[in-house]
């Protein structure tokens, strides 16, 4: 069977099936849609994708991606700069963000633990923090890396590296989620839920 | 809450977001991936899209997408050009030589009639397919549109054009599919497959 579909076309496919939770399917869709489109819609696209990789970096403070100099967070003046947030992902800054009570500073750690798939501490961002912390302005770290092994091995690890320094560290609260039904919690949320409980 | 994405960043994330089945979460996660791709890998992408926009049309004869003068089912002199099979997509073309049996060649429509989404005839490469058989070459043509509502309508409107070319117009033949459960065929299925049985 000869190849059907011309090779631009072929590879276009390609490489939208090499994006995460794209399958070869769902990659054929795209590429035609993209073939569909304008001249200049088409244009504005393939420029998006250069425009971001050559504008978008690491904030050199908190290491969230930012075009500036500082990110909007870390350049921001009404930030409480004594707390630091450490996250694992700069979508976990956005999600800190709506909860519209944190008013302090971050640090992305871009990435988790992870020996089973070769991830160790030098291949994610803790160095910057220790350093950030061993500055000696920060009263608190939440540690808010997501509640999963990797996610508290982590926590572990960089809670460790921090303790010398008297700083606070602290984890995000683990628990049954506001608005779901106990019937439903799995046991580990549970047994989390009771041992995190409150005086009312 | 200010834009916690650089602007770079969130103009990608909109272009991802605008593709067919991409939904906002997915999109950032295809945009947080393209930033971690090698400068390169990223370019590559980029000049995908240019390339497949710049590289790919319609074959002039059959409408099937090419970046040749001819595609390559109308170049080959392998086969049948006496049978035309018309279908709705360039992915269909894909579908029907998947079964190894068909020789002949195509006529991709690009679409099906749809007068509640605005699609009429003219929509359609309706006209080169009469264009066609009106050279006389054709001894028939097969209609593969979609078995919906759409695809019944577009066969039934191209077949009542080509009537007076006295060309025999036929349609794929309907019923349950090859390797299925009666339990669960539906209704409309079932009553196609009773239309069309065959004596043994």
């Amino acid at each position: 069977m000869p190849s059907f579909f011309p090779a631009a076309l072929e590879n276009l496919i390609d490489r939208f099936a090499a994006l995460p939770g794209i399958g070869r399917k769902s990659a054929q869709r795209l590429a035609f849609y993209v073939l569909s489109l304008p001249e200049e819609e088409a244009a504005a696209f393939a420029e998006a994708v250069l425009e971001a990789k050559r504008d978008v970096h690491t904030c050199p403070v908190c290491q969230n991606l930012t075009d500036g100099d500082l990110c909007a967070v870390c350049a921001s003046l009404s930030r409480d700069r004594t707390t630091i947030c450490g996250v694992s992902e700069p979508r976990d800054v956005l999600s800190i963000e709506r909860s519209r009570e944190y008013r302090g500073l971050y640090h992305v750690l871009h990435g988790a633990l992870s020996p089973m798939n070769h991830v160790g501490p030098d291949d994610l961002r803790i160095r910057e923090l220790v350093d950030r912390v061993a500055q000696g302005d920060v009263a608190e770290v939440i540690l808010a890396t997501n509640p999963d092994t990797e996610g508290d091995a982590t926590a572990m690890y960089v809670s460790r590296l921090l303790r010398p320094f008297g700083v606070k560290v602290t984890r995000l609260g683990f628990g049954v989620p506001v608005g779901s039904n106990l019937e439903y919690a799995d046991d580990a949320t549970l047994l989390r839920a009771l041992e995190g409980r409150r005086e009312m």
